[in-house]
């Protein structure tokens, strides 16, 4: 399996598991801050959910990492400034917002061409009309990239979680995957691929992500039981979710994007799709058709044992990229 | 001049000037992205300033970086969390503003000792009210950590930016600086301070810099026409206040932390103590008096030269930290 996230070399203490260590903080967090007030959610999801005179309002950060995140070799500054964006925008679509503002942290060695990286900043502002309203530019030895986006939920429906899906319930993704590390692949083998053809598209998805903003919005339309983003693959974000929802899952089939292997598609990470669950499929088909949407595909459905993780019957193994901490 | 941030090594490429460069990023984004709207104030102050529902509401980011803002060498992973946490949220006091959410992002090396950098994040969490409700961990070589914080103006009154002080304002400072470039002085020397004594004060005020807030709230509650925090150094951001708003200064006295030097105090930043400009003196003197907090500190007064810089007749170089880019 490739993946698109490369973890910088290891040293000789032993790694902790990501999932882990982000839970345990977020439990420290609540527990020394907490309980966050009604109808909030802090920590633990693609965004927090904060309540404000605005309705719910979402708040995220996400960091790309030069030798983690990205090899500056085989992507453009601008590439790296639209990723940064968008990484981050696509989390507030993940609950069915909306971005409204982003600031930006960059840390950046002497000679980074900075006017490149904010070129694609800027393409990403303007594509998920999301305005880059603050920021610090500070020295650095490996660049690094964090947005921080806020986002806000139209209508009464609450912002969708990870952790509302139940037994029953049809899952979706937005479209094929695999994309990202197919991309990927073809960049570290030095192919130069034609306009137009598959592997272009591939490479194209590896640089320039999408926010699934429309599908975000039309899912909570659709009543979207559990949501999240495709960002470290699908086999370790789906687990993610059955596990926060409490339930198991059971595949029928991946749709993998031309030109990218199966195993790429569930282990690959940074496609960026979204992972709908609901319990009122045509519901969601027909939301999706009626804003002119690529139809969702169908990949299985949640059941009420809570271990499952099954692909065609088969136990599938949560892969994906885990960050070594 | 000892400067607590420290560039990384320089490489043959010529550094550019960061408030150039700052300025330059700023102005693309904001005529990329179209102005502001009425009331909002995007990049080039402390924050952006933000029009909701609920009022002015306050946006902005900063970052850490080993070898650059700190050295682990001298300071412990708590310390990094506090100072993390507390150098964004002093930006929100800057404007008068208290902070509401934060999120962080982390960037780890392998080994990093994580709980206790939470530690520090909570302790600086709960001094300033700042519940940290998301964030991002993932690898990297050199540790990092960016904060976004959230905050609102309370009352009728608009954030106080940079870009207001006027000819004959008076210029304060709430507290004596130098602190904390003495502080790094000692450290770096090796010198282990006696609790309580001067240099134990130095080194607490490099580990664990405070965020003025309440005296951010105070001198907006007394008109001050213009305020910052002291990130950089008093010579370098009295330089930017004095050129966004179109003044000159004369400084009459600076006060130094005891056992730092004027040199230390001119330019060694990361005091953050907030440097004020107020029409009305003596009202500010008493809004201080009145929450019980220690007295701001005149230092001089502004002056209709644009062009002026002057400490006792003798012109200032806007000396202070800037990060070579």
């Amino acid at each position: 399996v490739v993946h698109p996230k490369q973890p910088p070399k290891a040293s000789d203490r032993s790694p902790t598991d990501e999932d882990a260590t982000v839970e345990r903080i977020g439990r420290r967090l609540r527990s020394a801050l907490g309980p966050p007030p009604p109808g909030e959610l802090w920590s633990g999801d693609d965004c927090a959910v904060i309540v404000s005179a605005s309705g719910a309002t979402l708040f995220t950060v996400d960091a790309v990492v030069a030798g983690v995140h990205f090899d500056s070799s085989l992507v453009s500054m601008a590439d790296v400034g639209w990723k940064a964006l968008t990484v981050a925008v696509s989390d507030v679509g993940a609950m069915g917002g909306r971005p409204t503002h982003a600031v930006m942290s960059v840390g950046a060695p002497l000679g980074t061409d900075l006017e490149r990286l904010v070129d694609g900043v800027i393409e990403a502002a303007t594509a998920w009309r999301c305005p880059v309203v603050g920021g610090d530019i500070c020295a650095a030895n490996d660049l690094f990239v964090s947005s921080a986006v806020t986002g806000l939920v139209d209508g009464p429906a609450p912002p969708v979680t990870r952790a509302g899906a139940r037994p029953g319930d049809g899952i979706f993704v937005t479209g094929p995957l695999g994309a990202s590390a197919g991309g990927l692949r073809l960049l570290r083998a030095g192919v130069v691929p034609e306009p137009g053809s598959p592997d272009a598209a591939l490479c194209a998805a590896f640089r320039r992500p999408l926010a699934r903003l429309d599908e975000g919005v039309a899912a909570l339309e659709a009543a979207a039981s559990a949501m999240m983003d495709v960002s470290d693959g699908l086999g370790l974000d789906l687990h993610r979710l059955a596990s926060a929802s409490g339930v198991g899952v059971a595949l029928d089939d991946i749709p993998v994007a031309p030109g990218a292997t199966l195993d790429e598609a569930l282990g690959g990470g940074e496609d960026y799709e979204l992972l709908i669950v609901v319990p009122d499929e045509t519901r969601l088909i027909e939301q999706f058709a009626a804003r002119g949407l690529r139809p969702p595909v169908r990949i299985g459905r949640c059941t009420d044992d809570p271990g499952q993780r099954d692909l065609r019957g088969v136990t599938m193994e949560p892969t994906g990229f885990r960050h070594r901490l």
